[in-house]
């Protein structure tokens, strides 16, 4: 529609994500099959101070839609990374965490839900970028249980 | 990419919200100068019991981005809507209420921030749909102000 503006300044610290990453991941919980998926995230930008983040699973065996989640990645001064994210699982989350270099590390330090939905009390984030190679982590509280390894992916930018 | 899964049947009763939304706004709250804002609206699905829902503004004078907000759409059982949203601005927020036909009534049952976010209690939404044309207005509770009128539109259907 309209020429990509400029990149906020703010921004520049958190440019290593932009663009659209695919590739594969393997999830894993003590009260599920483990299972392997497929992913697609892109991080794109309008001009302010902020990433937009979109993100989508499906899985291995036959393509279905697994997760999805969306939200903003927020620079927060030197070293410090914000996040917000809805999930459609009818859970709405904040992570803050610390950025060097082109590593992330990230914590839930809100959840908040509707009414009807499950019971996720919080989850960490590992992120390192080498390149156009992303890899991630990610543990998660759920259920009554501690965190606990969850996901865990590599994938390549592919625009 | 791959054909339009069927809708999940849970979905119908917001099935009449599918579609790309444009239209103009108007903006205004005791602390700022009243505005007005072109706007587009996607409500998406991929045959999951939700829908995705994003959102964009431009201000009328020269175009630039304005608001942003993401996530999803939730039937809740007969006559209940819930609304799990983030914004760029280091907000997520769950919203809950009812569906009478086309006309939606929400209000904010919990809000979360991120350590540099603004202040924003609640909101209030008031959605109704005629046919292709979606008019909505939206309170907020914002820097120690109780619930104000903030914005309303008139949405037509484009797609």
């Amino acid at each position: 529609m309209t020429a990509s503006p400029p990149l906020h300044p703010d921004l520049a610290p958190l440019a290593f994500l932009l663009g659209t990453w695919t590739g594969h991941g393997q999830g894993e919980y003590p009260t599920i099959e483990p299972f392997g998926y497929g992913e697609t995230i892109t991080f794109s930008h309008v001009g302010k101070p902020f990433l937009i983040y979109d993100q989508r699973t499906t899985h291995d065996d036959d393509g279905r839609p697994l997760h999805k989640e969306t939200g903003f990645w927020r620079p927060a001064g030197p070293g410090r990374v914000e996040l917000v994210l809805a999930h459609p699982t009818g859970i709405v989350e904040i992570q803050e965490g610390t950025l060097e270099g082109t590593t992330i590390d990230l914590k839930t330090t809100a959840v908040a839900r509707t009414s009807t939905a499950k019971d996720i009390e919080a989850l960490t984030r590992h992120v390192d970028v080498d390149g156009d190679v992303m890899r991630y982590s990610l543990e998660m509280a759920a259920v009554g249980r501690p965190l606990t390894p969850h996901l865990r992916a590599e994938l390549h930018r592919s625009g």
